[in-house]
């Protein structure tokens, strides 16, 4: 006689997981709709309480959000959670963040050069407007931070590549952990930088949207090291 | 008169995080144990229930486990979930694999280039053992996915990044998730390219090093179309 290992986990969570299980198989999409509670009771066999708990699992694994008096929807970015690679239990951040920026260093470059080969006309369009938009903030003194991860992920997204445009907004949060990189004495080069890769990407230039990729992420770096030394 | 927002989240969330905050606090480390809940709740001044629950939502978030009869203990690899950027969930499993088999090729030729740099004699010896035991495993038709793994993680540690070493098993699980890259009949040249990665390292030549990595990403990546011809 052989026995099998009973499953300890809670009954809400094998709840969750057979909800999430659905929403994988019916492909689901970020903002569709999930079965309100009473179907849910009445196709999974269990109680109200067990259901709310499940949800608020699937909540935390931000795989579902509640709307208020709507119902439960499906996230956006789903599945991806706030801080995925637990960077908040770093406890040096200064590495932390000069180890993302080495990072940025290997990857970004490269992603460049795929962008300037791969780039549609409305994409280097778009990629233009985010670029004028961080540059007019800069020049305000207004905290361009987000539009900065905007300009990085779009380029991202122009490679075709579905990962990569994920993992940027990550390593910038990081860095951000330890240190204001948009701080304005050292915006300066930024929109100079940032140019100099739109025009590499215009002209389909994989090798020149390498390097000012290159040098913009060395400023980047250098800059990181300028901020730790005026500590 | 202004009101500040109210904070909706549930009393077991914001225990939770408040427990998280004292372990980022007094930087608890992996295997450490935590107060026990007699002690949480006398400190806390919340019930015993919500203790548990908060305990529990800890459990979800990766950052503590309970040992059973034993206590709780912080968790390998806190706050890093299993699946942090949501693989499950991608409908396209086969382009998946494929963005980040090209995701490695960008990355892993100049993770090898720096760790030939940067290694020493202590991390020569391990790379050559889980090199030589991977070459074993395949010989011997066994199942060697995480020793492969390994190989690649211990190369990414080399460089003495703290987050390279986290993305490599990460990309690793999406490709798997599609295919099981160590199929045997495809297996042939892996332990050759892996070894001249190593003899490269071994001489602390980065070109080299960044060559043969290169020429095993792309065999991998190769290896993926041919599976998906196969099928």
């Amino acid at each position: 006689m052989q026995l099998d290992v009973i499953d300890t986990s809670s009954l809400a969570e094998r709840v969750a997981d057979k909800i999430e299980r659905h929403i994988i198989d019916k492909e689901l999409q970020p903002g569709d709709k999930l079965a309100n509670e009473v179907e849910l009771v009445s196709q999974l066999g269990v109680g109200r309480g067990t259901i709310r708990e499940a949800i608020k699992i699937l909540e935390s694994r931000n795989v579902v959000e509640i709307r208020r008096g709507k119902g439960t929807y499906i996230c956006d970015n789903i599945g991806m959670v706030g801080d995925p690679l637990g960077f908040r239990f770093y406890h040096d951040k200064k590495k932390l963040a000069e180890d993302l920026s080495d990072l940025r260093i290997m990857l970004e470059p490269t992603i460049a050069a795929l962008s300037a080969a791969r780039a549609t006309q409305q994409d280097i369009d778009e990629l233009q407007k985010i670029c004028s938009e961080v540059k007019e903030m800069i020049e305000n003194g207004e905290d361009y931070g987000q539009k900065d991860v905007d300009f990085h992920v779009k380029i991202a997204s122009m490679t075709g590549n579905s990962v990569i445009p994920q993992i940027i907004p990550l390593i910038s949060q990081g860095i951000s952990l330890y240190v204001n990189i948009t701080n304005h004495s050292l915006a300066g080069t930024a929109a100079i930088t940032h140019q100099k890769v739109v025009d590499a990407i215009r002209n389909h230039d994989s090798k020149a949207a390498h390097d000012a990729m290159l040098e913009h992420m060395t400023e980047n770096r250098e800059n990181l090291e300028l901020l730790e030394k005026m500590e």
